[in-house]
């Protein structure tokens, strides 16, 4: 097949696009590089050293003999979009080119803004370089589970069946998210649904619970190390703990714990992405998966790494710290997620394996962490924003990996 | 009280003004006059022929000795609105200055991505704005009942309870709006949710019908005049059987007519709009009115226009043509509107009498009609766009004055 992955250059992108490579498909892939930019401006960088896409697409053709072919550009820039899409004439396209982080999203109003911006805008425009350009094209749009919040009832996967007043009807299941970010997702949601009904375009939309690991099947070179970020802001809890872990830094779960989401790995999220293009829906069908593993509380997180840190020798602690969110502290969590599984999923990687392998990976790069530890600790408020990053103290955190 | 209006240049935010106004308020007002200008891009213009906003505003001086504060600029030039709102420090803030029109948004990518950068983020820049500068303030923001579609089931007003598995839970009744300028209200409404609960905001969503009507209680002079639309993209069905029938041209419902919808008198929306800055919200509390009188189907509209334009000696024909949207022809619409009763509104001009002073005001600006009855004919389709304007054939339909 033939597949355009939007933001081959991100955590996921790269593990796809080499997965899809070395599987002996077609892969084309497009990116602004603004993922590298952004973490730059928060001060921070991945802990895993990345290289640049044109190394990247040449390291991919030295150990594989695979061709991915690279464009960079905007999904802002309609004529560069419509051109890639009207030239490929993919048989899926992976929309992974968003801002991912919520934090970001929550620095400041111009953070708020650019995200929904860039996320809305980019996504309308590749909607309508496929109603041009590639109406049969599957769309594969990564939109995330913080879609929905946390209610108090299930979770079902997109839409539910309700009976109200006597009378029943299948709706799309409400959304509540709690951050600028998750917004820019629900608005991509809603759009996407009007043009599968309007234009007949088929999608499938993803609420992805968070993703871990280092590792995939094809990730076995250095060379070929996708991204792994753990400062505030791109970092996610799971990844925070483990750079902590490493340079001896005690874990810092927000507030009480006891919040919970679902976890997959990396290398099964590359494996339901994959299925997904490979049992695309119907014409004008929208469709929607909930992808993920498992539930775990971010204190589950916690002591898992806790654990697995000390079998290889770590010395952890755990320290709760003020939850710089605004998010239940204690909620219910029940999530329907049989979709991908009926369609051959199977989940391969469990969390403390893999907690193993990422702490291993990380030891050695253990000098880049402790050269943004200071980029850890939570300075973006979900209430008052971040302050102006010029205004912010630098301690030099390199004592922690000396520590360690 | 202090009121500030975004699109104070508007149908229904000049009515305001002038009833707030008129009414011993403090009255500020902000517009890009992007309405006139995008109103003369579809090649019309009001039916009413309007002052620019310097006159008036010295017109309101004049009959009413009224002090309409006036600043000209976009909600996207943040610097512009935050200094508004931090200067004028508004008891309401009324936020009617989006692109209103459903086939605007639907002409072509342009005026999709238009749409939802102009609203949506232009409602995100006055967010951060009462955030920073007027958290107390009570945000009335015109949302649409089009928002929800035409689900099979009742529309409650913005939240209802559902049982789901054995588990109650009140919930965000699901929007499923049909255009991209719905869908940027949509988006809107998710984004405001947020700000409610993050930053303490109150706010007022209001999901508001149709609303028809040259006339409100201060509108006693040609001076005043509020604009009155009837192309096909700025015109609602019933403004443009009303022009269709001055001019001698059959009336056009769009499909089988049966569509329907909530409709409200201009004077009825300005007493809701009134009645609800007098009763706002906590802080905090993020809370909707479904704004509208009756619902009628366009077919009753073209014979409510037929029969009060015969006694008027009018002679008319009905024709229906082709749907050019996407939308049911036939569905269930049974709409709560209870909340703003409560409040104390009593909804003051029955459609019929409405239309018979629409068509005596329009019959005399009937010169104004013919000149652009080249621009009623649906040309924006749901499913296409609308060929570039220089495409167009222009033919001269002054004769249609002439033979009326």
């Amino acid at each position: 097949m033939r597949h355009l992955i939007c933001g081959i250059d991100g955590y996921i992108g790269w593990s796809l696009a080499l997965h899809l490579a070395k599987d002996g498909h077609e892969v084309y892939g497009v990116d602004n590089l603004s993922r590298r930019k952004n973490v730059e401006e928060v001060g921070s960088w991945s802990a895993t050293p990345i290289p640049s896409m044109a190394e990247r697409v040449r390291i991919a053709r030295d150990i594989f003999g695979v061709e991915i072919g690279f464009f960079q550009g905007d999904l802002l820039d309609y004529p560069f979009i419509r051109d890639v899409v009207k030239n490929s004439k993919p048989d899926a396209i992976f929309h992974l080119g968003e801002q991912p982080s919520a934090p970001y999203s929550m620095i400041s109003r111009e953070n708020a803004v650019y995200t929904q911006e860039n996320n809305v805008i980019g996504n309308l425009n590749l909607l309508f370089a496929m109603k041009e350009y590639a109406n049969d094209s599957h769309l594969i749009k990564l939109g995330s589970m913080g879609e929905y919040g946390t209610p108090n009832i299930d979770i079902p996967e997109g839409f539910f069946e309700v009976e109200f007043r006597g009378k029943k009807e299948k709706l799309p299941f409400p959304k509540q998210p709690g951050s600028f970010y998750h917004l820019s997702k629900v608005h991509d949601t809603h759009n996407i649904m009007l043009a599968c009904k309007l234009w007949g375009l088929r999608a499938t939309d993803i609420m992805q619970g968070v993703v871990y690991g280092t590792r995939t099947k094809e990730i076995i070179d250095d060379g070929l190390l996708t991204r792994f970020d753990f400062d505030e802001v791109f970092g996610t809890a799971l990844n925070r703990f483990c750079a902590e872990a490493v340079v001896g830094h005690p874990l810092t779960p927000y507030g009480r714990g006891k919040q919970t989401r679902g976890f997959l790995a990396l290398v099964d999220s590359v494996q339901c992405l994959t299925l997904i293009s490979e049992n695309p829906p119907e014409k004008g069908e929208y469709r929607v998966f909930n992808q993920l593993d498992k539930l775990y509380s971010v204190n589950q997180l916690a002591n898992i790494v806790h654990r697995e840190g000390e079998r290889l020798g770590l010395k952890i602690e755990i320290e709760n710290i003020e939850n710089p969110r605004v998010e239940k502290s204690e909620h219910y969590y029940k999530v329907d997620h049989k979709g991908l599984k009926r369609l051959g999923f199977k989940p391969t990687r469990p969390i403390i394996d893999e907690v193993r392998i990422m702490l291993e990976d990380l030891m050695r790069f253990r000098g880049r962490i402790a050269q943004k530890m200071d980029r850890i600790k939570p300075r973006v408020s979900w209430k008052e924003g971040m302050p102006r990053l010029e205004e912010q103290s630098t301690p030099n955190y390199v004592a922690w990996c000396e520590k360690a």
